[in-house]
């Protein structure tokens, strides 16, 4: 069988040790295997000398020109990274795009973001004086951290994942040692091998581990950044492992999120909004079959709406449900979960939630799913929940704090005040994405500022932007990513912002007519 | 004897079992004591409930002015509160005023920078289209995060500590929960005395918790905010607990820091930037007797002026040394350490640091000192120590890592170089600030990037501004205070920069139109 290759200290291994078997999720068909790789500790520091050392001699905009070529390189092969995405990563030919073309923009992101800096630190704000009447200033600048950015990535975006973070950690001037996960790492797999041919990055750019981590953590050292996506378990474990805390390793956690779609009370059907919600609460269910960080899962309605809203869901996804099945066949609409584990898993969390909750629609045993064997494949059918409104704001009903990651969510009917949807959303304490449609101004207004504490990104839709507005579950490489809480607590992307992870601020402390001198000056190369 | 009390949930509470007893650290005379609080949990529901509900209602300009106000009061209660830091601090008056005067400024500083903001989030940034051509906009808002915020402080500025975190939670809108150190826990108590008065702030917006931490930990929840100012063990076992890390709260930690003072290889005696040199190494040394995170531990200088500037630092600290004893009597410069453990520790310290340094003055086991009986008080007089050159370039070497806290710092010689100073710099794996001092601006530059990103504050200084230069220890609202690494990976301060540890970033995502009117509206007050 195909045996995939980690990339680390310049050299390509193919690991030892038992194989792990990737699969068609779909077919159950084995595609490649990996196995663990070793040097890690040696991996760390040939990034941190050679790769830091390369990535610190660019400018700004000499790292932003790396990444608008690695952009049109991986736009020629997307047809081929495509294919992949539907083999491994059960993706239908519109997940494989979302996963691969966000990947791609985010790249190209940051090429337009790098390349918009000069200089060889950020000079971040005015410099201010010391205190009242003093000739001294502070002036904050930020500088590329000395270390490595240890990725560690989750199994549904192989693609936006890896590159998104590296985009960024690249731009910032840091070196990155890449983990994806193992059950979809073929993809990811790939786009290493394009992104390290030769003459695209600088050595020691970028690395690759396929497997499991290892000790990699035992080796983090006092400059690095470890940024995780994945489970809040494990990115407990992550940024609870004894070496990250005795160094103060910097750790960013992108983690379970029980994203809320909040329905204004003056939302009527018949409407283009309504129109809107129906379509935005179909795709966030069944696009990547649900297998996203950033999928609504819990859908607040006026109890008034309820019923038309309902209604209006339920078509939608059952033509989805009719046309799930193996997403090789362009007419199936929705694929596969990525593996056993997830469709036990999230059959496991339908169960959870149904202790409080009705099923509306969806059945999690279902066996037979089109172009493929009765019980073959990882599938679940679109699954729609509904609580009662009592229910919805106790906060330790399960929808609050259970992530069923997969073509999953609950109907949440509320009285259409704003503090009651504020206290529903807070219930899930943290999450990536909130979404608000509505048309009263007043409502949108106190709801902004009593949702966006609980928030990363709140995305705001009403009948005038209907036909632009897009699913909540997007990412942009402009918006931050990143909730509170459960979520996390992180923040990767929102633009230049997003390079922060990576960079150190420091106030430089001194004579202004010095400072300016100082800044103003063609940008010292780092130490000789 | 006089019994101290916490101020919990609204009531004032002498707190129960065994008490501590505090005491002046230069006569060893017990002063007042302190026992263990209970009900933390309630005190933090109160914090987030009363207190963060009163701050939100507040605007930044109407927390502003509550600050100015504060540190009005507070300055016309300076001298009893300097008493109260001879006595139970064991510092002189100088000492007790860069505490104090120090923490009066950071209110104040922060009451500015309150007044300067307007409406009820702070704008982030320009709204930027969500891709090319798009309709849609990203803005970043900052709204106050809805938890509560816990200080738990260090021993060495009771006054500062305190204040200067509290200053920023609540111009951020954030109610507090601070804990003092209870060695020094008198000059704590008595500022919150003042602060609690009736009509100072509102109602819940400050709770004081003396003795242990007890349970405190256990009951944070994801929206509050940790900010720990003490030792790298007790912050790794903040940052490590199992409820932080299962909740993802917030923390922001200031811990062992390896300060180091670079000397550039154009530093010649006779000149005002040597005597600058001098003075800043005297008074990091001895001022609170070493007792600051911020002072200079490692003094990086030129083999060729090693000898004048030993022996020009000599000269001060054996002044100093010949006038160390009880800071009641304004005659002496340099007072105890503040408690029996300190000394010991300061002591081992010393012993630790001996491996491998020579001890070119001081004496740790000295006995007799101003103003006090043989033996008693927990004094230690000024040591200065030397590493030899090679020894200075091994990053195992015990002066990189080991924090003395007292008046001990170590002479590093090295070759003037660059490179050599950033690999010294970088072996103490992250501090809170180090200083340049050079006339060279090529030095200066060059070393200005290779320091930074191992810097939370880097100082400049050069002959020019050697009139107008402060000591390196001295922090100002507008720097940042913390540093990577060892230090915490933390930041406070920092102006405008100190509010964001607590407050969420939010992207708010919607029609350009839309979110112009949205945010140029009134600011709405929080949900009803």
């Amino acid at each position: 069988m195909h045996r995939l290759s980690s990339y680390l200290g310049g050299t390509w291994q193919p690991g030892q040790g038992q194989a792990a078997v990737l699969v068609n999720p779909a077919t159950e068909a084995p595609l490649a295997e990996v196995a663990a790789a070793g040097g890690l500790g040696e991996a760390l520091q040939w990034a941190r000398r050679t790769g830091g050392a390369n990535l610190r001699a660019l400018s700004w905009r000499e790292r932003g020109e790396r990444l608008g070529a690695l952009a049109t390189l991986l736009h020629g092969a997307r047809e081929e990274l495509i294919a992949i995405a539907v083999a491994n990563g059960g993706n239908t030919r519109g997940d494989a795009k979302f996963d691969i073309d966000g990947a791609i923009g985010v790249v190209a992101g940051y090429a337009s973001i790098a390349a918009g800096l000069h200089g060889g630190h950020l000079v971040d704000g005015e410099a201010a004086p010391l205190h009242k009447g003093s000739k001294l200033r502070a002036q904050h600048v930020l500088t590329p951290r000395q270390g490595a950015a240890i990725h560690i990535n989750a199994f549904n975006f192989p693609a936006w994942g890896m590159l998104g973070k590296f985009a960024v950690a690249f731009a910032a001037g840091v070196p990155v040692v890449s983990k994806p996960a193992t059950s979809t790492a073929m993809l990811a797999a790939r786009i290493a091998e394009l992104v390290l041919a030769p003459g695209v990055l600088p050595e020691g750019a970028f690395q690759l581990l396929l497997g499991p981590a290892g000790d990699l953590l035992d080796h983090v050292g006092p400059q690095d950044v470890v940024a995780f996506t994945g489970s809040a378990d494990t990115g407990a474990r992550i940024r609870g492992h004894a070496r990250v805390l005795g160094t103060n390793a910097r750790v960013n956690i992108e983690a379970d999120s029980l994203n809320a779609a909040v329905i204004g009370p003056d939302v009527r059907s018949g409407t283009e909004l309504f129109d809107l919600i129906v379509r935005d609460c179909a795709i966030e269910l069944t696009q990547k079959a649900g297998q996203k960080c950033t999928a609504t899962r819990r859908i607040l309605v006026p109890t008034a709406l309820l019923g038309e809203l309902r209604d209006a869901v339920v078509g939608r996804l059952a033509a989805t449900a009719a046309r799930t099945g193996d997403p090789a066949d362009d007419s199936n609409r929705m694929g596969p979960l990525s593996s056993a584990a997830q469709q036990r898993d999230a059959r496991a969390g339908v169960a959870t939630l149904g202790a409080r909750t009705s099923r509306v629609l969806g059945d999690p045993e279902r066996r037979n799913f089109a172009g493929v064997a009765d019980g073959v494949g990882y599938f679940l059918e679109p699954i729609l929940l509904e609580a009662t409104a009592e229910d919805a704001l106790d906060p330790a009903a399960p929808f609050h704090h259970h992530e069923v990651f997969g073509p999953v969510a609950t109907l949440l009917p509320y009285d259409g005040g704003v503090q009651t949807a504020a206290q529903i959303v807070a219930a899930g304490e943290g999450s990536l994405v909130g979404t608000l449609y509505s048309d009263d101004r007043e409502f949108t207004a106190r709801a902004t500022v009593a949702l966006a504490p609980h928030l990363g990104r709140l995305v705001l839709a009403c009948e005038k932007i209907a036909a632009a507005s897009l699913a909540p579950g997007c990412v942009f490489p402009v918006a931050n990513h990143g909730g509170p809480g459960r979520a996390g607590d992180g923040a990767e992307l929102g633009g230049q912002h997003g390079l922060e992870l990576y960079l150190q601020r420091t106030t430089l402390q001194g004579g202004a007519a010095e400072l300016a001198r100082l800044l103003s000056a063609e940008s010292p190369k780092p130490a000789d």
